[in-house]
């Protein structure tokens, strides 16, 4: 089993650089990414080479220790002064990032809450912190898919749309979590993967984690997954979630509701998978969300040529039957039919 | 208003070839084709440069007349014996088309039904009926979308699935038929258009027609259609179909059972448009419909990089909200939660 996460963002050996995969690179190039200057390091998160809300802070803290080797002075207020002018300069590269600010923040406190530490103590501590970070968040991945494996059984089918798996977190990830444990720990799962239009988060980087974890995957496009509900192919479908309301309503990716309504319909369980840093307690209800709306040229442009690793199957089925018992009306040349059309459609055209 | 409509399919001036709108160039290049070899005639169909049901019956019709222009003799049998020869040569273009072959089967009973004809006089007929199977066509689609109109109002908001117009059929179209002549008739509606993955025919085809008939359209992903529906957005769904069970039970394109979901969920009237020859009476509900599956390279590859006509309206919502009261559970690094969210979410986290 590979784990992408281990690698996605890490120290490098000689511990002097960040290595990253690059996320814009991926399902079609596996490149890897050293990174030691303020610069490239600032460009790797405002690029989206780096991604993902926890990934974002991990390599956060990481990019402070790096470049706190850089700050050539024994003179503590120097020392600090200029790392606090880095964590300014990398919180810039994506503003509303929350992760980021709040891991350049832990580091610089980290740093200067006790006086009388030198230089060096400084950077040793600093990279203490960084890898806190990064194994706070291991771990709480890893008891969220604790928590998940307990919500179903081996040989479970799971519907999953967008990304939230170990590219966009550590280890585990959320919302792909429980599939990454459970096959750690032997369970056999198959997943199928939105593909999750119009950015294919579920066609790039889900399909090619599951993949590359050696879970089975089947990409689908969005609009076939109530097709397999209806079929009783899904015993649960597992999503992230980008804010929840204190009543427990959820913003994530587009799409994300219109599978909690067909879930509902067709009786399957929909989980939503929650680090507790996500819980906006100042929300009610989801009203007090705001939707973002994209560039048009999302839609227009199909961006990736080819965004699906070569060995990710799709099902593909060109048609699906819709009941008779949701149509409000069949309109023929012959007049409108209602339900119940076996009489209605008999009526106008045997008799 | 410009009708692609009456464009897309019809004799050349001259009345010795057939005219067709290449659909394969849509959108971004509207190429007509003039053709008049039984080889050209044959790649039209197979090539999908004509596609839909009716719009392929109608150019088997007057590609039929065309041919027999040059079917050099006088002589009843020997013109009969090769008026038979390329029904059979057209039909093999697409064995599965059932409009295909009514059409060619039409043409040559029309024929040869009256034993008394001159070649001259059956050459009339047939160009008769070839003009007939179209007219018929229009009518049929005019009166579709006539009763469509006794159940909208003005100023609707529609939403539609795939491609079920003018291009696919005649004048009206099906599925499109109440929004164009509406137009006709100085109603206003604006259109929701679903991008309809893999293959993109609404994105394609179905934004393209409206916005060239001068109706407003903005086109969304398939996973948004659900987004529009609980703000109260769509007043109602129209799809057209490709077979319908003597139960009501509809074969359309992939993800229109969805679609029947969530306007059932959200109250929304949902509205199969259905020439009667899609009425299969022989199958008792949709188990007996098979679907097709088709190749996974649809969905790995991008067959269309700028599938959208650029003036097409899109709207992006990146995020949506699920109800707390369709999460079966949240699955916090803490524990699980359930419904209601208020308490659990509080008890765990606030106290």
């Amino acid at each position: 089993m590979e784990y992408l996460s281990s690698d996605s963002v890490r120290l490098s050996e000689d511990e002097k650089s960040v290595v990253i995969i690059d996320q814009t690179k991926l399902p079609n190039e596996t490149e890897y990414l050293t990174l030691s200057e303020a610069d490239e390091l600032y460009d790797a998160i405002k690029l989206l080479k780096v991604r993902g809300a926890p990934a974002i802070g991990i390599f956060a803290g990481y990019s402070m220790y790096v470049l706190s080797l850089g700050i050539d002075t024994d003179d503590r207020s120097v020392f600090l002064n200029k790392l606090k002018e880095y964590a300014a300069f990398l919180d810039g590269s994506r503003p509303t990032a929350v992760n980021l600010s709040a891991a350049t923040k832990r580091i610089v406190k980290a740093a200067e809450e006790e006086k009388n530490l030198s230089v060096k103590e400084m950077r040793e501590k600093i990279k203490r912190t960084a890898v806190a970070i990064h194994e706070e968040d291991i771990e709480m991945c890893r008891k969220i898919s604790e928590y998940g494996l307990t919500l179903v059984k081996d040989g479970f089918n799971i519907l999953t749309h967008c990304n939230a798996g170990p590219l966009a977190t550590s280890r585990y990830g959320t919302g792909l979590g429980t599939l990454m444990l459970g096959k750690e720990k032997g369970y056999t799962f198959h997943a199928f993967c939105d593909e999750t239009r119009p950015l294919l988060q579920g066609a790039r980087l889900t399909a090619y984690e599951l993949l590359k974890a050696g879970i089975d995957v089947t990409l689908i496009c969005d609009n076939m997954a109530g097709f397999l509900m209806k079929q009783g192919k899904i015993d649960a479908v597992f999503v992230g979630c980008d804010r929840v309301a204190s009543n427990g309503d959820t913003a994530n990716k587009i799409g994300t509701s219109s599978l909690s309504v067909l879930a509902h319909y067709y009786d399957v369980p929909f989980y939503v998978f929650c680090p507790s840093s996500t819980i906006d307690f100042s929300a009610k209800s989801g009203e007090d969300i705001t939707i973002e709306y994209r560039e048009p040229d999302e839609i227009r442009s199909m961006f990736y040529k080819e965004p699906v690793a070569p060995d990710v199957k799709c099902l593909n089925p060109a048609f699906d039957v819709t009941d008779g018992k949701l149509i409000t009306a069949i309109v023929t040349e012959k007049g409108i039919c209602r339900y119940p059309y076996e009489k209605s459609l008999a009526e106008l055209f045997l008799s």
